[in-house]
């Protein structure tokens, strides 16, 4: 057995509340090492009577690794346990004290989960899991009102500069609410829409005021209500790392220097705040000088912008913020930030963005997501760029979601693109196939998924700045085949449980060198195979499942096992979305 | 190289704030595997003209691990990082992607340490490092005014059972602290001392009063008074987790059943509360009617707590609190208690009794530290009663130390028995030079040590109630040897910062089947050899050591190094604290 691969310590992603009645267990083993693993569990203060055995499931594994999973509900709300390794050729126990051959017995050596508190539990809101967002970069969407724009404002469609204005504006989404209900998307995530110079609006100056080129509050209390009433979240961004150089606070500091009131406010490291060789001299965003960076432990930072956090929530009902450079920001901020939300509305969503790996904020006292950058980034280079075979990515996969607690996959943000990236179309070298590929991957998997605008019309872009091109509206200019598929994708998913965050994933086929791979979702009502073919040629496989109608959903032909094999063909960059015949529960084979 | 031991993940123990200033990183790697860590790191926005390179420092191994450590202050406080593996025949980058065989040039790809906010650094209070407690059960350390006597109380140096009062109290802990002056300690840990039922008071009844039968409120803030002007710091015992069964809320819910007000200060299953076969239908600690658990997630039962919790410090003046079964109250309670503290005194101790792995509550938002079980232990079987060899020793305390942030090891709480175990004395098997030799151990590791009283005189006793013996104040009575003992290792540590959280700790001898062990502590003044014989035969040992003279503090002989080698030469269960001549600087060769 090999043991420097065996890897549990509490908490964190290894044992944790799902919720207030259970916690789950997991472990880690070298792939394929263990046969089976045994979860041996009881009551810390009353072990000889309680004691049980609980078989662990075993999740999707990545290139080096399997992982362990069991659920426990103990009546008491206390847990302690050691593990059961079984390999082919060898019995070992695992304990809090370490390996041993014979069974422990005496829980204070075992490991310990003192006690479920309810407080404690890492609790996402449940809408999360069955939202599809749809993303809005609001100086691009629509232009409602042009006695707002900007000046200098430029024809609709031209093409986008780092500093041009196009005029998009609150009345432009309000006007066009249809669109996105007729697609069938339940939340939006707005970019900033607070008074700012640029047009990306990541340079706050008031925090407490919409945009006057893109409406007023009242304005948006109008357009989030209409989002209300046709069953549509609203979510926006909140950049509190750092302000723009026109907020009031950093004006004052740059005017009155060490004897501001601001003065703390921010990271001064030499007065007269001044930028040398390139260099501020004061703490900022990356080096931006335009973006000094703000002193959230500071009180009346934190009230102002706690305060901020409140309003649009409890005055204007929006449903959930977007948290910009969420990692730099310090975690007492964030805890306080989580409390002052959720005390008003606790159903509201509270996300991250953070590129590297985010577990200390996803224990519950923080944050209820991240923004899924490395689900981005799989689905990106398998299905859009197919740098990558069917089983590194399900390898990845399985590294990932055993990285965080469950919880944290159920609520992840699944965006493909962004304001910050190429567009999916060109990430995908312009194949719609392989854009369509990518996004049923991206719409079958736990967390919620998120189109940015224009995505499900043909818009394409290179990075910023040509990613933020304006909507096409003209319906002769629009794909409406992606709009369809789009349609199509979402309202599968609302349909069945099993392919949200309900339903169990795993792989059924994933192999080296091989670009067809196929992903199973389970639930008690479904039974789903998604299969996916990245390559450039037509494949097909041979799984071995019970006796079973599959139903395709995407359009494609229904399938029929026989003599236990189900046979699939995909062409080139081609899909299907196969459910099983009710009630005939087939029983798939894992690899 | 072997890639399954290989472990970092960024903040825990991996990667932590250790002051405003400075970040330490870790990391794992397989025993004797790697010649050398190269910590390669940089800032973020600015990877290429800030690379700059580090050698990591090995920390003590265990059985099957090397941990590695550096330490970094970057001048924008931020930092991307990858590891540069080398054994005898490989090299190997890591970073957060994973392993890679050529250097990563890309800091996106590495680990993060987004930004050392000052207010998530882990601070506990400066003087626990150099802090020695004495631990008093104040029922049992003297009865200074036989007025407050419990009734049926029984004449001093009884019995100990467990329902019996010998009438200790506060005045006679007052009329003694000469004593504890004269043996040197700096701070009193006291088990509880509020009104309650029994004579261990841990069934709090009133946590806003000090028992009756120990004194007033008044008296105790007298003895703390007595106590600061001696330059001795107190703590007291702070039983959160459960209530007594006379606590006025308790008794309101055991007449009015549900209709109590205070009917959700406690975790209620089924009303009216009862014990049915020994199970009570409401939560306690462990299974005990008497210890009705409380909830903590309750506004008016944290109100009520943590407004005890203020008082005390605010208006008594104590400068910490122990907290009982810590790991079964919940997290959010935890940060509020530990805001609520640190507002009215930032340099009080917050000390968790955790009997298993403790690292989710030591990160710096809720403990400073937790009672260290795991040192005891490994004291205790190594040294009392020589279970366990020198290498598993010396393995067991690197694999401790490496598995908590430096803030937690040097802030520990180092006892080696109380009121809850055998007496030091006893677990020696009576044997005083075991005894010495464990509580020589005791005092050279980072961490507070901690003398349960009477152990300085020599008392023994079984496990509870005989290690509750009454205190010998008979000085005819009294080992007058031990403590002198304990007065020149209390002494000789507060003399010499490298014997406390200043020193870098190594083990210079440690192998199987040996029971002699030589520890190395060493700062920039100071050079220590502790070297301990738990065996019970004489033994030697020859170490290879720069020239240099070598004194002994414990009133052995002085040793001399020839030609590079130290011998040291020690009888059954005998010990040497040896002190290299200062500005000699030897360099002792590690294992």
């Amino acid at each position: 057995m090999n043991l420097e691969s065996i890897l549990h310590r509490p908490k964190a992603n290894w044992a944790y509340g799902y919720d207030t009645r259970t916690i789950h267990i997991r472990l880690r083993t070298k792939k394929d090492d263990l046969n089976e693993v045994i979860l041996i569990h009881g009551d810390k203060y009353a072990w000889d009577r309680t004691v049980s055995r609980l078989v662990m499931k075993k999740l999707p594994s990545d290139d080096r690794f399997d992982y362990w999973q069991a659920e426990v509900q103990p009546s008491l709300r206390r847990l302690r346990y050691s593990f059961l390794l079984r390999s082919a050729s060898e019995e070992l126990y695992f304990e809090e004290k370490g390996f041993r051959e014979d069974e422990p017995l005496d829980p204070n050596g075992m490991f310990d989960f003192p006690y479920l508190n309810a407080v404690d539990v890492y609790t996402p809101p449940a809408w999360v899991k069955d939202a599809v967002f749809y993303q809005i970069f609001p100086e691009r969407f629509a232009n409602g009102d042009t006695s707002n724009d900007p000046e200098g404002v430029l024809p609709w469609g031209g093409v986008p500069k780092p500093d041009n204005f196009f005029g998009g504006d609150l009345q432009g989404i309000l006007d066009h609410l249809g669109h996105l209900q007729e697609l069938g998307i339940t939340a939006i995530y707005f970019n900033p829409l607070f008074q700012a110079t640029t047009n990306h609006k990541y340079d706050t100056s008031d925090y407490m005021k919409v945009d006057s080129h893109f409406g007023t509050n009242e304005l948006l209390k109008q357009l989030v209500d209409a989002c209300h009433e046709r069953g549509i979240r609203v979510m926006l961004d909140a950049v509190f790392n750092h302000s723009g150089k026109e907020f009031l606070p950093f004006k004052d500091v740059q005017k009155n220097g060490e004897k501001s009131k601001y003065a703390d406010w921010f990271h001064v490291m030499e007065w007269p705040i001044a930028v040398k060789d390139g260099l501020p001299t004061y703490e900022t965003f990356a080096f931006e000088p335009l973006m000094p960076k703000l002193n959230t432990e500071h009180p009346e930072v934190k009230e102002y912008l706690l305060g901020a956090a409140k309003y649009w929530i409890e005055e204007i009902g929006i449903d959930g913020w977007r948290l910009d450079v969420a990692n730099e920001v310090d975690m007492h901020f964030w805890r306080d930030f989580r409390k002052t939300i959720k005390a008003v509305n606790p159903d509201a969503y509270i996300l991250g963005e953070i590129f590297h790996d985010s577990l200390p904020w996803l224990q519950g006292d923080q944050f209820d997501a991240v923004m899924n950058y490395p689900l981005t980034k799989l689905v990106v280079d398998y299905a859009a760029k197919g740098v990558i075979d069917g089983q590194v990515f399900a390898h990845k996969i399985g590294e990932l979601f055993a990285s965080y607690p469950d919880q944290a996959n159920e609520a992840a943000f699944n965006l493909l693109d962004s304001h910050d990236t190429e567009r999916l179309l060109t990430l995908c070298g312009g194949s719609k196939e392989r854009m369509k590929l990518a996004t049923l991957l991206q719409f079958v998997f736990p967390g919620a998924p998120c189109i940015y605008y224009g995505d499900e019309v043909g818009l394409d872009g290179d990075g910023d700045p040509d990613c933020r091109k304006c909507m096409e509206w003209d319906e002769d200019k629009q794909d409406r085949d992606l709009f369809r598929h789009f349609q199509q994708l979402i309202a599968i998913r609302k349909e069945h449980r099993a392919l949200r965050s309900g339903g169990t994933l795993g792989f059924v086929h994933a192999a080296e060198g091989d670009d067809l791979l196929v992903i199973e979702r389970k639930d008690e009502h479904d039974h789903f195979l998604i299969a996916v073919n990245s390559g450039g040629e037509a494949a097909s496989v041979l799984l071995p499942v019970q006796q079973g109608q599959w139903t395709e959903l995407l359009g494609g032909t229904d399938h029929a096992a026989t003599a236990g094999k189900l046979k699939i063909e995909l062409p080139a960059h081609g899909f299907a979305l196969l459910r099983s015949a009710p009630h005939t529960n087939p029983v798939v084979i894992g690899l």
